[in-house]
């Protein structure tokens, strides 16, 4: 199966949305990014219809976004 | 493993959602309500952190609100 795509920026919702989602779908099934840490991919998260973090990308293309931590203008900043 | 509660309240929002989280974590390990149909678990959902429909609560107890399809609010009129 295609993995997932976790972004999120390292706020305390996101570091806690990203231990509830591998819980539920395991570490194997989800790659995990930190738009902090790697602001390249900033562009691809965008692309993808990220509008806030932490977010889910499904394997088929749908986003999740989950909770709220900070909005993409946030990140940017 | 103790089982997610989807909550959801059969907006398109929430049926979307319903579908990608089925995919991701199975649909052997969530339980899915329909808050419109079976609003008796409107208050459950409301002890459990339930802010905003679709919401999954996880097995350990956090409230992972996806997406918005509709506030509590506007679940109970």
């Amino acid at each position: 199966m295609k993995k997932s795509i976790f972004y999120h920026a390292g706020c305390p919702v996101c570091i806690s949305a990203e231990h509830d989602i591998v819980n539920l779908i395991g570490l194997e099934n989800v790659e995990i990014i930190h738009l902090g840490n790697d602001r390249s991919k900033i562009e691809d998260a965008e692309k993808a219809g990220v509008k806030s973090v932490p977010a889910l990308v499904t394997p088929n293309g749908n986003v999740l976004h989950i909770n709220f931590g900070a909005s993409m203008e946030e990140v940017k900043n």
